[in-house]
């Protein structure tokens, strides 16, 4: 395969579990991209710099082709520490706390620092700071907005003139995980084999799941202790099966995420993800009702392109109402 | 060993994870006792007979001995499953639903039913029943009173003129294990090999205990969802250790199930279970003003024996404040 005469910039989201990389040309339009599940804590024999390497081999990149990374690839677990930037920030004080490390090819690799908030208890993250960029950056509506990344370790994210000024974590999809595979309340589904939660891809959400939303919204204060012993009572009772069991702890979880989240005020999210927890969380907030839009999860990409302008190591971004004339 | 002459009853506490044999004399008094990590999950080869065989076999107990058990024996997955009995009951109603098996020796071993509370959502006990009506036995100050039985799934239990008439489950041990064992919560504790907490035996309590309750109790409503990240946070940022971490996540899950537990009403509790889970529950209780008593594990003794009376299986109880006088 023959280098790419359009490239400008090779944008990498590396996390946990997986690293994407992609290659950008004129205007943060993605030429190529490629995934492996070669996360911070699973990057082939430790080595951050060969699995960098290894992952764009066949785009034959020139070492002076600008490279930028987000994510828990900049924690101390991974290349290298980046310090947190303290919120408010934007893209602009974003690309001020990014610090680079040398790639195997002789070039720069540039890692995009996450983001402190200095309350009490404090709160981190690494990673959504540059999806949240890349979503205000795609439309002009969402310099002040509310924002929804649902996952492992949801955020509820306030943005106020385009910069980030609150968030919280829930760790909603961890929770699932762990009380799904390690409590009593998953035995039934585990016994049943049927331990996997179906992604809700479409509008025919499970009936148990909306039970589970349902009935945290109506407990009157967010009392999730006080419901999670009903998932084994109404299996134990023959109300729910098994399979529906697991739906119904879903809405409970992310119901009580809801009923919590207080970042926002009123304002209606923006979700940005999978597209099939986007719609399980869309369907959790109507029943609060709660409006919402969603957005997709390569939001990323945009961000890494903005932080990157920032830094000078593409041409400007022009707004997105402005043409190119020259 | 020869037969003990003064035998009464053979009385079990027979759980998920443990069985407890007691041989009793007359007054309900212990002669004999002993502990093997038989529980119903965990009986050697799957036998009950042959388990509950072994565990007495040094005993020599005649065939006409009577025997009683409660616990998870009675569910589904026991001996022999024992329909659960409706709230409000007591021990009239609980020996009501015995229900009996044939022994190894020719003899019956009687099983105490579960209580069900037939709310939306319901709620289930089984064994607990039987600690709260030895409890309520032993002093004649607590026909009135709310219960609290820390562990694996808390039960704060309301009893009204000796009957239990409502119950709620917490499972706040069963949390705490998970999330410290599966969740990035525990990982730092895991990575320094000292995941263990150490159980509060007297009045010293750690401060990050004291920290994750106060957290709760000043977080205006519960909101367990919105500070459990903090336990990674705070570890972050330095600002607790990784043992200290596993204390605070303590402290907010305990602090959750008392602001969350609303069967009492304001009644200070009384505690039956682990002393050293005990004197923790207390310290928590204190921090949100609320006083309490602690009994001693052992009431479910009482408790057999207060029904296997009401079967008129032993003779009758006398009441606490008589004297023999025949």
């Amino acid at each position: 395969m023959r280098p790419d005469q359009n490239s400008r910039l090779l944008a990498l989201d590396w996390g946990t579990s997986s690293l994407r990389a992609y290659l950008l040309g004129p205007g943060g339009v993605v030429l190529q991209s490629r995934s492996e599940p070669w996360g911070i804590m699973f990057t082939p024999g430790g080595d951050f710099s060969a699995t960098l390497a290894s992952i764009v081999e066949a785009w034959q990149l020139p070492p002076s082709l600008p490279a930028i990374a987000c994510g828990m690839v900049g924690s101390a677990q991974g290349w290298r520490e980046v310090p947190y930037r303290l919120c408010p920030a934007g893209a602009a004080e974003l690309a001020g706390g990014v610090v680079n490390v040398q790639r195997q090819d002789g070039g720069r690799l540039h890692i995009v620092p996450g983001l402190r908030l200095d309350t009490q208890p404090p709160d981190v993250m690494r990673g959504e700071e540059t999806a949240i960029i890349g979503t205000i950056a795609e439309t002009s509506d969402r310099a002040d907005a509310l924002f929804v990344l649902p996952g492992t370790h949801s955020k509820w994210v306030r943005v106020q003139d385009k910069r980030i000024t609150a968030f919280e974590t829930y760790m909603t999809g961890e929770m699932f995980a762990a009380l799904r595979d390690h409590t009593i309340l998953g035995r039934p589904a585990r016994d049943a084999q049927a331990g996997m939660l179906a992604p809700a891809e479409d509008n025919a959400m499970p009936a148990a799941f909306t039970r589970g939303v349902t009935a945290i919204r109506d407990s009157g204060k967010t009392r999730l202790s006080a419901l999670l012993f009903s998932v084994r009572t109404l299996v134990l009772m023959g109300q729910l099966s098994a399979q529906a069991s697991l739906e119904y702890l879903s809405g409970l979880l992310i119901g009580e995420e809801i009923s919590c989240a207080a970042v926002g005020g009123r304002l209606g999210p923006v979700l940005i993800g999978d597209p099939g927890l986007c719609n399980r969380y869309a369907h959790a907030l109507g029943l609060f009702g709660i409006g919402c839009t969603a957005v997709s999860e390569t939001a990323v990409v945009t961000g890494l392109w903005q932080i990157a302008g920032s830094l000078g190591l593409v041409e400007p971004v022009l707004e997105p109402s402005e043409g190119k004339h020259e």
